[in-house]
């Protein structure tokens, strides 16, 4: 199935220059493929020149006046910025133009925005971030990673229909392994909200294994980790700081005398390939569940790369009828909980 | 100051086989300070000849019948075992033969007999788990990492006050920065008992600095970081996840051919010097704070090494005057929190 993209051609911290170059990586990899480049059509036309792009009938600029800002508040982002790139990203999904959009904007505004502009799916309260982290064994998907602090146990069991979904989708899973993250593995443990989670996931059409720990999930024993959204990004900013910790401390280590830095010029086609296999851009691009259309979030500071691998989620989450594999399964739900 | 350690020589995963080498080395560390030795009498004393340890004036054993099982449910623990080296261990900090206990063994069952036999400190209404981990700039105290799983924004304030008391006293700053864990720097962020925490510890007298995201934990921007248990043991074990999954992966990729492994034997002195700067047993030893008697947690698997960093810890924090230091704080504050 092709799949045309918006592509918020402005957001994140280098606008332009990652978007386009990105966005141009991404066609040459899918021939089938369209995007609409949303943002200032001089700026987009100035840029795809110095790419030494000619033109191609598969990209379209849709111009646009406003830019969101990175410290924008949300709510007033939403309300008085209409004519920004990333709100006219999400109209061209709503209006069917495009299958699915990407933003490095500010976080806060494109879920209000999207929630507003979208709006939820039927038997969903509130939409959720997601994204896959590597685990000793692949891959894992959690959420939430900050969308909503406070949650009850029905929100709970909403992200783990979403996450499973998401997870069958773009992994070709057929029953995507569910667990709770805790603090313990036995079902006493926890808080109420939790535990009572824990009951509902039990008797919801997923396959939901039980409790997790933090360490769980990084061995890789599940598919997808659910949790409230604080908890969520304290697990997602604590590994962002502890890799960042390791990685500079090796880099110390190996930088300290001249012996230290031979050696690292011999283990560079090692120290490469652990970089490669942990490579946060390969994992960049979360998606934004619950919505009537397919939304992923780009990290602000994502690089070409990155940028690219959160086109290449979108494109996934469309391909495989994300949207369509969610209403499925909140549908079978007991009408109490949909 | 000398200090004697009354210590749970049967607890752990490994019991006498680590908790003996260890005694011995941290009495060779510490020519004034002594140890009790709290177990079977006839497996320490074949234990120590197996050291080949003669016998010192320094060391005194106390024998016990029972033993606290790793998995025994805490509250049948604390009301059964009488006699059990946990128990007894910490019986004797009550008397006042010993300044402070350490034990390996079962995490609950340590919380819940200490509650029981020391009581809490005036003004504090639950005990927390504290525990120190390293940053990019030295060490960071943590705390709760798993003791309160719901907690009220005057137990984070009451946590705030005990930390704070902690690094003052074993790293010897005045007036340690103390933070609060959140998803967002600004005082909007997070969940109400966060926001009402953060007005608590503004009033208070520890040195509080606002809030925290889990990446500037290990950044190294604040000395005390407060959460409540359930946030602070997804955040030790998501770490210890973390850690472990970068450890195997390099493993993995220094042997993964001839060449590999000989750029692993020539990096070695490095890969050694980055392992002794993240080398968790130097940081093992939780503080059980808030009690009257100070009580120090090893992981059930701490080696040698690890083990006798917990009595390091436990003897600090008893040379410190910690207990008198926390019921200082938490005299300074309001009759209406005190």
């Amino acid at each position: 199935m092709a799949v045309t993209l918006a592509i918020d051609a402005m957001g994140g911290d280098h606008g332009l220059a990652v978007t386009l170059p990105a966005a141009l990586a991404f066609l040459h990899r899918h021939p089938a493929d369209r995007v609409i480049l949303v943002g200032d059509e001089a700026h987009i036309r100035k840029g795809l020149a110095r790419q030494r792009h000619g033109g191609d009938e598969r990209i379209v600029i849709r111009h646009t006046t406003e830019v969101v800002g990175m410290d924008e508040a949300p709510a007033l982002a939403m309300r008085n910025k209409k004519d920004s790139s990333m709100r006219v990203a999400i109209d061209l999904v709503r209006d069917g133009a495009a299958e699915a959009c990407v933003s490095a904007g500010n976080t806060g505004a494109l879920m209000a925005t999207a929630r507003f502009v979208l709006k939820t799916l039927p038997g969903i309260d509130r939409p959720a971030i997601a994204s896959m982290m590597p685990t000793q064994k692949g891959a894992v998907c959690i959420l939430d990673l900050g969308a909503n602090v406070d949650c009850s146990p029905e929100h709970l069991l909403q992200f783990g229909i979403m996450g499973s979904a998401l997870v069958a989708a773009i992994e070709n899973k057929s029953a995507p392994s569910v667990a709770l993250l805790n603090i313990g593995a036995e079902d006493i443990k926890g808080n109420e909200v939790v535990k009572r989670a824990a009951l509902l996931l039990r008797e919801s059409p997923v396959n939901f294994v039980g409790n997790v720990e933090g360490d769980d999930v990084y061995g890789g024993a599940v598919d997808v980790v659910v949790c409230d959204g604080f908890v969520g990004n304290v697990f997602l900013k604590a590994s962002e700081g502890l890799a960042q910790m390791l990685r500079a401390f090796l880099r110390e280590e190996f930088g300290r005398n001249w012996l230290s830095r031979l050696s690292a010029l011999l283990a560079l086609p090692v120290l490469n390939a652990f970089r490669r296999r942990v490579d946060h851009r390969r994992y960049n691009g979360a998606s934004l569940l619950g919505l009537r259309g397919i939304v992923v979030k780009s990290h602000g500071s994502a690089d070409i790369l990155g940028f690219r691998c959160a086109l290449e989620r979108a494109a996934e989450e469309a391909r495989h009828g994300l949207i369509e594999r969610i209403t499925a399964h909140v549908e079978t739900l007991a009408p109490a909980h949909a």
